[in-house]
């Protein structure tokens, strides 16, 4: 696709983001389930006009759920985060564990060969940070402890996600697995973020005053984003995720004394990047599975069906893994349900090395996509937006400061 | 390259681009010399961290100068535009003719054949709006009289050069040259920019008042970026050029009353996008061609310091073409001597086709490389910073707002 064509693209997957999630909002919904919405309707499936397939748009993607990771994180309590430690941790190792013995298990009964129940089982393991992150903070409810504790979960869980996702890799590639290279793989990634943690408390508030003796519009933001990139370039090479990254360069700078003005200048920056993660995440749903009408479909339907139910059930219970806990289980177990893109790449792998066949995939792809559609209201019927929106949610943003202040 | 990687690139543009346009600034110089200077820093004859044919670099590059014509017609005023249309008109017209007559005729006494003579001069007549238009408002001035003419020029001038691409083309490919043809070339983009103002003088305005309704952050802005990306594309698919149709949305929006919520919403996204334009052009430059210790660039470097000398003095008169104007006609005359990307455009085109060889191909990209980065400073030269800049200019921009009015 040329330049020109790029751009009208883009237009229109903004114009629909906004209009949907405009809508969706209008109806009391969270505005990602709109963008998302959007997504199906600019898709393959229908419309035709975004292909997930298009390297620059899968890489403006990848920049917005970076960003949207830098943002999360800008808002997220470093102290906060670790107070709730114990509680992510018993989620995500449950949240990892049952999901993938119960789908495992379905899928050997269903008749699937060990591997591929192996790889089915998988795609259910992984939480997608972003939908969840998104819906809270468009609820206003970023900051509360639930959120916190899904928050914490969902990103030790990209990082088990990353370990599984290598494992079968290799498995996939036909190498073997030792125990040796799984314990290496997961020194690596939990490492980086705990040396990023430590290293970055002291080392970045430093890097960003320099930035001071520069005399140049919108500076502290750039800075910021030079460091949010620089790090989830070095997360990704150090074995972990960019979102990782992404996210403990937002918690680090959080604390800075130009931590309002990052976070206004990267809202901005968000606004254009973010919906266009959402509509790529909607537009690679596959509507033509779910016709029942197709006799074909009538095997995908029955057992994506069977793996809706153990997805959700499974996540649902691991919200009430910290036990000791007296806070609102079901909003974690909730938060947890998403798959969102992970468990796609999961099943792609899959589906690319011939593991799975095509009905596996089609039904991999409903439960995804349903568990990523069943979150977001969900969250907002047991969480009714908060009364006083955080600025950064508020509409106008920014704008409406000035507003007020003058 | 993965998406890791490309951030780590984008990283190391932003970073270099904010070092090097802060240290200009500090010696009293545009700060877009310094991001063109950390371009050919980080390009393929130096460090060689920018690949220029990465597609998705030279995406957010066209983006980058998409949105910094936007910015630029936020800025603009539509009837100051037109009141300054003829003497634009005139130093555009003067502006083509003159470099094309001079650098034809100079060609074709170093021996060159005639076609060959015919490309070269063609190389000689866009000017590059982005980078006068970026010295304009680093300075700011992009509203005084003299900066609407260059600006109304390079326009008109970019018009030009379209329609003289797009003969070019059809004489590298060796097609016949109607005169039908070149004038609904001609039609076909003035039709556009004309129509466009008349129709979304009208148009527009409701339509960003749509918005109005939709109760999510940012979405003025947003609304802004579809109307100019969409208009881009618009132009684009009309025959004409992007970044007019940007231009266009913009001037359209300047008059509306969200105007200064848009302005600094984009201004944020543009911090993120138009640098890495300046240095993607930056890293176009291949220095080798400079080495005159190398025998084989002597031929080369008499050649291009005539082209140069060609290429300066004949836009400079042009800045005298509104004789009856009392104006500093220097200053009209130095705002159009940059020849920047479209310079180097045409020059591919001719070396690609083979109507130029290497030697020549080299020559005029010192031509181009030396009226980049001869104008900034002799602009900065002639006209001094406004001492009460725009706020969009001002360092912290927004945030200073909000600061003042506390």
């Amino acid at each position: 696709m040329d330049a020109a064509h790029l751009l009208g693209v883009i237009a229109l997957m903004l114009a629909g983001a906004k209009l949907f999630g405009g809508l969706a909002q209008r109806i009391g919904q969270p505005a990602v389930l709109g963008e998302l919405l959007a997504g199906v309707l600019l898709g393959g499936s229908l419309l035709g006009v975004v292909n997930t397939h298009d390297h620059v748009l899968h890489f403006l993607a990848e920049l917005g759920v970076v960003i949207l990771l830098f943002e999360i994180g800008l808002e997220t309590d470093l102290v906060r985060l670790v107070a709730v430690g114990t509680a992510s941790l018993a989620v995500a190792v449950v949240g990892v564990f049952l999901p993938f013995v119960l789908g495992y298990g379905l899928c050997l009964l269903w008749g699937l060969d060990n591997i591929a129940a192996i790889v089915a089982g998988v795609t259910l393991t992984a939480t997608s940070v972003g939908i969840t992150a998104r819906v809270l903070s468009d609820l206003g409810r970023l900051r509360e402890p639930e959120s916190q504790i899904v928050l914490g979960a969902a990103v030790i869980d990209d990082v088990i996600g990353l370990i599984i996702l290598t494992v079968v890799a290799g498995m996939a590639a036909g190498a073997e697995v030792t125990f040796g290279g799984i314990a290496s793989i997961t020194g690596i990634a939990f490492g980086f973020l705990i040396v990023t943690l430590g290293v970055g408390t002291f080392v970045l508030p430093r890097v960003l005053n320099l930035t001071r003796h520069v005399d140049l519009p919108g500076t502290a933001t750039i800075a910021a984003m030079i460091i949010a990139l620089g790090l989830a370039w070095l997360a990704d090479s150090a074995g972990s995720a960019m979102i990782i990254g992404a996210f403990a360069a937002g918690v680090l700078l959080a604390k800075t004394p130009q931590a309002k003005e990052i976070e206004h200048g990267v809202a901005s920056i968000g606004h254009f990047f973010v919906p266009l993660f959402f509509v790529m995440v909607g537009a690679a749903v596959d509507l033509s599975v779910l016709n029942p009408l197709d006799p074909a479909n009538l095997g995908t339907l029955t057992i994506g069906s069977l793996l809706i139910i153990v997805a959700i059930a499974s996540k649902f219970a691991a919200g009430y893994a910290p036990f000791w806990l007296h806070r609102r289980k079901a909003v974690i177990g909730v938060g947890m349900i998403p798959r969102g893109e992970v468990g796609l790449i999961f099943a792609q792998m899959g589906l690319a090395s011939g593991i799975l066949d095509k009905g596996m995939f089609a039904a991999i792809t409903l439960m995804v996509m349903t568990t990523t559609f069943v979150s977001p209201p969900l969250l907002r019927w047991l969480l009714p937006p908060s009364k006083k929106p955080h600025p950064i949610e508020r509409p106008g943003g920014i704008d409406d400061l000035v507003t007020e202040s003058k």
